[in-house]
């Protein structure tokens, strides 16, 4: 089953792409996938440093994430939570009792002076992953949604206010002065992977503050690597958060049209390949029109044979097609 | 039962502290109770702000406090702990899921400004505490346990290193330099109190920070209210904690008669009744010698029967004797 396809570069944000993150890493050989996750999501909170999207991955990836929630870790307990609210203190971040070690071990190793990458790695390490995960960046970014005059931590729209503000857009504090993460940017230098593949996760939240760090979606399309994009709108909905409300509010076609046409305006020419469901089949003829070559298939994850199956999809299309 | 006696102060460290206030809240109407407390313990550590004396009379009297392993908080859950364990974190230190909503809680009150004090307080009434429970000082003061040629933060000599290592002596860093609450200072310069009951702490690394806050110990000796000292030390032995290994190792007798010199010799004309247990009655005389007035009861403190019993003798102590 593990055929070789070389080394692969893997965009994710949370929940959505790590769950084909998880399906690459069944269907490559241990450590041939490497994943490049958004720290715009990043927070402070509780006096906590806390990286969702990576802990979504690194949960995900070493089998500890809970099944039942579709978020954090299994047979989570919320002891100290319960404790906090009773305190009168802030809980509208919800944060498990198992979860809370590994905020207290990073923000620790953090304020040693290790960097995120580091111990990104590390943890990766601790929890037998054995695949690479990076922080798109070690630099601060912070991913600001907009709503009419408000400016909104993105943890705040996300959790606090469950994603109800209308939005009107989105800012990347920082972002302009970030350097992308050295290891990846070495590698992609080197052609060392044979596939990008973007994951099904929210263009304007969880892959622009990825591809916004300062060369890398240059680098991604000047790279021999074909890039594979799987669309996170399938028959006019997202699988899993905000993608399709934010895609109305902003106006775009919620559709797998519209997604193409969000990656094609701000990175042309970076995309090859362009993953639809089935039940979006009719839209391959317009999506073609773009430039883009589109690949049909089930792209819609519930159990683990889905997730490897959409993988070897996104593998043969990386690794057959031309660029 | 609950005599008024008027308003009381209390000197206290943590669990030996904790049981003797316990009664003394028990004996009085509420709001009559007042303890300070040593921060010479608090200590940073995961990111924490963290006040073991605090913490403990303040679980001790809102009810809260684990019986079975005489510390922390009851019904107490270590999932954490066992996650942070399992990361390679720093263990040493037993944070519970319950408890650790008390650091996270006070971390963040402190980085946004508000004083120790005020936290506090502000914890003591979410709790329903009806005795006012204050730090000796918001300054910071950090005792270190001297052994040889080491200088030892208090809580790696007490807890990682378990009171292993012989003490030479002790340092109370900042202490200079800090100010005493001033709500006690107010109280005592108002002559508010009608008794001072100095709880069986340890006399070096609980009482002693508290008593070297510049001012304090002169506020004590000065004031009308009767000081009454409980000695930690019960026939050779210390009920519970390092104090009489810390004795021995100073070279002080192991016996009430060396606990009182040591506050004679330090505190000169501060201390007026010493409460002492049946047990060591025959060094009554010795101790009269010293210039205190000797008190003989029973100092073991197992039911809350027994808390009561003699927080009621020092009360009693205190309001029929003279100054």
């Amino acid at each position: 089953m593990n055929r070789d396809y070389g080394a692969v570069l893997a965009l994710s944000g949370g929940v959505g792409g790590a769950k084909l993150a998880l399906g690459l890493a069944d269907a490559l050989p241990p450590g041939q996938l490497h994943v490049t996750v958004n720290t715009g999501d990043d927070f402070e909170h509780l006096g906590l440093y806390i990286s969702p999207d990576i802990d979504t991955l690194l949960y995900t990836l070493s089998g500890q994430s809970n099944q039942t929630l579709g978020w954090g870790l299994a047979g989570e307990t919320w002891n100290t939570m319960d404790a906090l609210q009773r305190l009168g203190g802030e809980t509208w971040f919800r944060l498990g009792d198992r979860d809370m070690a590994t905020h207290l071990w990073r923000t620790q190793a953090l304020q040693t002076g290790r960097s995120l990458s580091e111990i990104t790695s590390d943890l990766g390490k601790r929890w037998d992953v054995r695949s690479h995960v990076y922080p798109m960046s070690d630099d601060r970014v912070r991913t600001m949604v907009l709503s009419g005059e408000h400016r909104l931590p993105f943890q705040q729209y996300f959790v606090r206010d469950r994603c109800e503000p209308p939005v009107s857009g989105f800012s990347f504090e920082g972002v302009s002065a970030a350097r992308p993460n050295r290891k990846v940017m070495t590698l992609l230098q080197d052609a060392a992977f044979s596939t990008v593949v973007i994951c099904p996760s929210n263009p304007f939240v969880s892959v622009d503050p990825i591809l916004q760090v300062p060369g890398l979606w240059l680098a991604l399309r000047d790279n021999t690597a074909p890039v594979v994009l799987v669309s996170p709108i399938v028959a006019g909905q997202a699988i899993k958060g905000p993608t399709a409300k934010m895609m109305a509010e902003l106006q775009v076609p919620v559709t797998a049209l519209g997604v193409a046409q969000h990656y094609i305006v701000r990175y042309p020419g970076m995309v090859d390949y362009f993953v639809i469901d089935e039940s979006d089949a009719k839209l391959a003829p317009q999506i073609s029109e773009l430039g883009l070559r589109v690949v049909i298939g089930s792209t819609v994850m519930t159990s683990r044979e889905d997730k490897q199956q959409l993988a070897h999809l996104c593998l043969q299309t990386g690794s057959a097609g031309p660029r």
